[in-house]
């Protein structure tokens, strides 16, 4: 951090004041740096190391093949996708961790679409993250189905009996807004029609409450506010009543009910086994494991209201600080339709974007004009906010990021 | 180890004059284990652990979202895939890792299939290993095919031009047969079909020639004889000449053409990026290509010659001191016809293989008879492999192993 921002006392109190302080020292911190981009990938868990330095050293170095039993490698996916469950409002049993958010998607909608035969239509967000209207797209050309496109603001009157499926994300990741879990699969399920749920850029953030909504299929990721690493594989939710009857696509032996009796044909286990493909990335999965270690002190709710605080104290500064630099938020207003990210919208955003990450703030772009801050409770603190949103008014106030220096170049979410 | 074996002079000599001895100390071995499953899960390359270390400390840690571009985070799937590549027979360009065996064997099938439209028959080894049957069911299920089971070895005769692809294992998973891939190969595409190889028992233990015999897909994973640890990534071969026209179904955002434009519709990389999914498992990849360098120093011929090597011993053994017990050798003798293992067929194998595991050697059962032994080259004497023959000899003379001490449990592949 470069500026000399004076940080409100208010702001100096929050800190003080704040329940989940003692958190922070559980993540590795990457001193100066702020980081708003814990949508994109969270930040070190101090718990991770010692369980990889483990999982590699003494579970496999040492114990090899016998780890699978001794080590519990071959419950991971289960155990880590019930952990997750916790996260997500899902009781033990619905949900198994693995494979990417891209893949469970294929699983998910096939075997969603498979459970309303007769029915043509996947229904999904025309704003929503590519992969999930890529896999829509595939899974509609290998069934015979089209997809249709679709704000979740106007799904009211849009549904018919023809629409199978319907898949949004939980919180759009351009915008940061929120859909309302309970609402939106009422009037899915008003229309016959089944809800898949992808809570990539939910889940860890806010509470999530996929069986008192009764959701049908969620997937998701674990990188961003699961904190989980990068490329920590996904996980897919399947509700207790859909087991049975959800025929996935990717049969690998894994999911079968008797995987050691190698038989050659296919019969899915009873329970969430049958959403396991082939071998999980243990060293990936043990990662993941330990980094969810984090949530054991904390409430969601906790974490929900220190993030709506932080995203009031963004979205105030902007209006108030930012306005007369073109600056406008794009993030609605209302807390309830609120993820836990800012976006905002002004004028040269990519060039804006790179001469924060000079002076130590970590967000990012999204074009064509958008700046997103991403805002993780478990390690941010409403100081080192307000400093970040003093070097962005520095930034537009100085001018010189628009001098050229920075030439466009690929981002990743 | 708890006998007192006398190995031969000559066995000695071997390990004197072995070219691959220095390549042990890049493992770290445990004591004082004979591991002869590394055809399950290879053995920890010291590498592995300061990789994983500087990804997990460093890169993540400390540089956060930006390690997609500065550390090549993005990079890592075509890398690592042209280094396997390396090792199939596969000029750069044509493999990517990523994702399990199960899910490249979807792609790749469904690839194959589609580029022969009027063909209605997947013929797969109804012998395989069970996840490449149920994937070929899956496939054909989604794409209104059929699925014949046939072993490669009565393959003439049995192709018409109603078969789109054949689907073989290289190397048979119980018995440790070794199928030519040329031979096949060239059948396969007399008849007009399309060849797909699953390389999870052959790569890294034998010259494997992809380009030179023309095939068109192969599949395999890492965690065996390319030694990248549990549940390490798996990969896909594509040859150059098909990457135009591979219509892969699993269409997630890192395959697109232009993925940070974030498209609506998702249009394919021309190159082999567009068999990349959604984002790749950097850890357990980043393991995996530390581990791969042990490769840089030994050639495959290397390899493959101290493997028939061991395996003889083996053999020879088997027939000379074991015939006795009802041990009998079910891999082939002939060289050409034999993998980088020994199975052999015996009375109560199960209780076996339980009681040379409590004797430090580790092998594997598979049902019903079997003890599969597994020879990774890169890290066995042939001290220590005839010590364990003396340790099974042992156990048989003894035959306590069926005084009902073990109960038969689950193992794992």
């Amino acid at each position: 951090m470069s500026s000399e921002t004076v940080v409100p006392g208010q702001v100096l109190l929050a800190d003080e004041q704040d329940e989940l302080a003692g958190v922070r020292a559980r993540f590795q911190v990457p001193d100066p740096v702020v980081y708003l981009d814990g949508n994109s990938l969270g930040m070190l868990p101090t718990a991770v190391l010692p369980a990889v330095t483990d999982l590699v050293t003494r579970q496999w170095g040492q114990d090899l093949i016998t780890s699978w039993n001794v080590h519990g490698w071959w419950q991971l996916p289960a155990r880590v996708g019930n952990r997750i469950g916790r996260l997500i409002g899902a009781a033990d049993g619905q949900v198994i961790c693995g494979d990417s958010t891209s893949v469970q998607l294929f699983q998910a909608l096939t075997a969603a679409c498979r459970m309303r035969p007769g029915r043509s239509v996947i229904l999904t967000d025309g704003g929503g993250f590519p992969t999930d209207q890529y896999l829509a797209d595939a899974v509609a050309g290998l069934l015979g189905l089209r997809v249709r496109r679709l704000h979740p603001s106007e799904l009211a009157g849009q549904l018919d009996d023809d629409v199978a499926v319907v898949s949004f994300s939980q919180v759009d990741y351009r915008t940061g807004e929120l859909f309302d879990l309970a609402t939106v699969t009422e009037q899915v399920h008003r229309s016959g029609a089944l809800m898949l749920w992808d809570l990539c850029h939910s889940a860890g953030a806010l509470p999530v409450a996929l069986d008192e909504v009764r959701a049908d299929f969620a997937v998701g990721c674990s990188y961003k506010y699961l904190n989980g690493g990068p490329g920590a594989p996904g996980y897919l939710y399947i509700a207790q009543r859909h087991l049975a009857a959800a025929e996935l696509p990717l049969t690998g032996w894994h999911g079968h009910r008797s995987p050691f009796e190698l038989q050659q044909r296919y019969v899915p286990a009873d329970t969430i086994e049958r959403a396991r493909i082939g071998t999980p990335p243990v060293l990936s999965m043990a990662a993941l494991e330990a980094a969810l270690s984090v949530f054991d002190e904390v409430s969601l709710a906790a974490i929900r209201r220190k993030s709506l605080a932080l995203t009031d104290l963004v979205i105030a500064f902007a209006q108030d600080r930012l306005a007369d630099f073109g600056v406008t938020v794009v993030t609605p207003i209302e807390h309830a339709r609120r993820g836990s990210q800012v976006s905002l919208r002004m004028p040269a955003a990519y060039e804006v974007c790179q001469a924060l990450i000079e002076r130590g703030v970590i967000g990012d772009f999204r074009a064509p004009d958008l700046l997103r801050l991403g805002f993780t409770p478990l390690y941010l603190r409403y100081a080192d906010v307000y400093r970040a949103l003093g070097e962005l008014e520095s930034v537009l106030a100085d001018g010189s990021h628009t001098d050229g220096r920075y030439a466009q170049r690929a981002a990743v979410t």
